[in-house]
């Protein structure tokens, strides 16, 4: 059975009530996992985490829409963080027998369905795109709702499901596929956040680094340290182990070592197995050789 | 749920009609998964691989020892393999979501019916036995079943469980908690086995290394290579990336390096999310941040 983690944002954060009867919409569909759901006032917001396989997960947004659809109207909705619809943000991310191909497919698969059954048009984004111009979220988000109309008249804003006009209510929904994420810290032996940020800026790909490095050179107050603080975007391809050796020796530059680091939230575990990998120098090793593996396959 | 493997060791690898109605005995317990057998004619022995929870393994190695001592006759029974029972060795081994005490439980309760249900006496060891001189397999196998009568005899030697005489074609049964074998090989960068071997007796236990580590130094005649090849006992308690760092470093005084390392079968993935931990200087890491872990529990 294959695992896909799909993490809808919803731009509602204050109705109680619609965010359970979303929830409970999820928890209707046998096959999936309501692993977490969390709102913020603020932002006027919902996050869901849920986990499935791909029919099950798509049986699941399109059940989500129809609740969101129906209560939600961008036109009165006010909060903190950026968003273009109601059903503002849908990822499938994979986890766990199953390819990015495979997660791709499903976000087209219900992009599609969406648009047709709520009118409301999609955009597809990060490795379900294939614009490189719209890849990145913020990208399609900026002028957000109220600048979404004027955006989509332009031929370069067309969407990729659904006509070029913005739903009166739902504004449209931006669908698609990545990899996990891993926010990860390094903490140095130092207090100077100067050194932080310059590590930051060598090891980043906006400024010439890795390229599935995003960082930043902050301070950790309560204990008076440097961090250079990350999300890893790719760890397939941009591993934790190389991110970690790079730090120490643009840190050794400047008299610095490194403290420890920290995986803030979720890893999936072949994120540290490839560092045990590189470490130990492991030839021939395979994820098949992973005890819990071989148990949960049989 | 808590996975545990149990491997019982059966007294009987030619009679293929024996083994199948093991092994169909083992398939009758629901929550049971029989995950290999594989039998050795020359040996005259039989392998299972189970998991499970600890009820269902209970019930399943019960209903192995109602076949098995059923089928087998000690008294007749010839093998290379050193053997004392008709169901020889049972160990059952923490996998997930159970401590070694719970394994440890396990295998007295699983003892103490195997004496009443069958007359067969049984001698714990490895993590179950609380005696010392009784903790190792080879100790209380030596004599085999051939010298059985005699060796229970004395007082040193009675059983834990059961009477202190032999079942007449059953023997004795050695039942136990151990923690997962990983069998571990470092290849070296250079032909010479008589480093390997020096490097062998200054890591392993018996000659005054690391607390769970068996070595040798061996010859990789198909690649020319010198090879440090191990068992490790326990890897919560000797963990592979401090064995690696003590290799490296014993090789080093002989002007060798490391040219590779492989894990032959399967490990736990804890034994690997450690090494990350410790190369990638993780702290305030837990178990819990593993996404798969996750999935799992929820």
């Amino acid at each position: 059975m294959a695992t896909i983690e799909c993490i809808p944002n919803v731009s509602e954060g204050r109705r109680a009530d619609v965010v359970e009867r979303i929830a409970d919409a999820i928890r209707g569909i046998p096959g999936v996992r309501l692993l977490d759901y969390s709102s913020d006032a603020s932002h006027n917001r919902s996050v869901f985490t849920l986990a499935g396989d791909a029919e099950p997960l798509r049986l699941a947004v399109l059940a989500l829409f129809e609740q969101a659809t129906a209560a939600i109207d961008l036109r009165t909705h006010r909060g903190e963080h950026p968003r273009l619809g109601a059903v503002d943000v849908v990822p499938f991310v994979p986890i766990e027998g199953v390819t990015m191909d495979e997660c791709v497919a499903l976000a087209k698969a219900v992009g599609a369905e969406v648009s047709e059954r709520f009118g409301v048009p999609v955009y597809l984004y990060e490795d379900a795109s294939a614009n490189p111009l719209r890849k990145n979220l913020e990208d399609i988000r900026r002028g957000e709702y109220e600048g979404l109309a004027a955006k989509m008249a332009s031929p370069m804003w067309a969407p990729d499901f659904g006509a070029a006009a913005p739903h009166p209510s739902a504004g449209a929904s931006v669908i698609g596929a990545r990899m996990p994420l891993v926010a990860y810290n390094i903490n140095l032996n130092t207090d100077r956040v100067d050194v932080a940020k310059k590590i930051a800026a060598a090891i980043r790909h906006s400024s010439g680094g890795l390229r599935y490095v995003k960082a930043m050179g902050v301070k950790v107050e309560d204990r008076n340290l440097a961090q250079v603080s990350m999300n890893l975007t790719n760890y397939q391809k941009t591993p934790i182990f190389r991110v970690f050796e790079l730090v120490k020796r643009e840190a050794e530059r400047y008299g610095v070592s490194i403290l420890e680091s920290e995986i803030v939230g979720l890893v999936p575990s072949a994120a540290l197995v490839s560092s045990a990998e590189f470490y130990l120098q492991l030839e021939r090793f395979s994820d098949g050789q992973i005890l819990e593996n071989q148990l949960r396959h049989l």
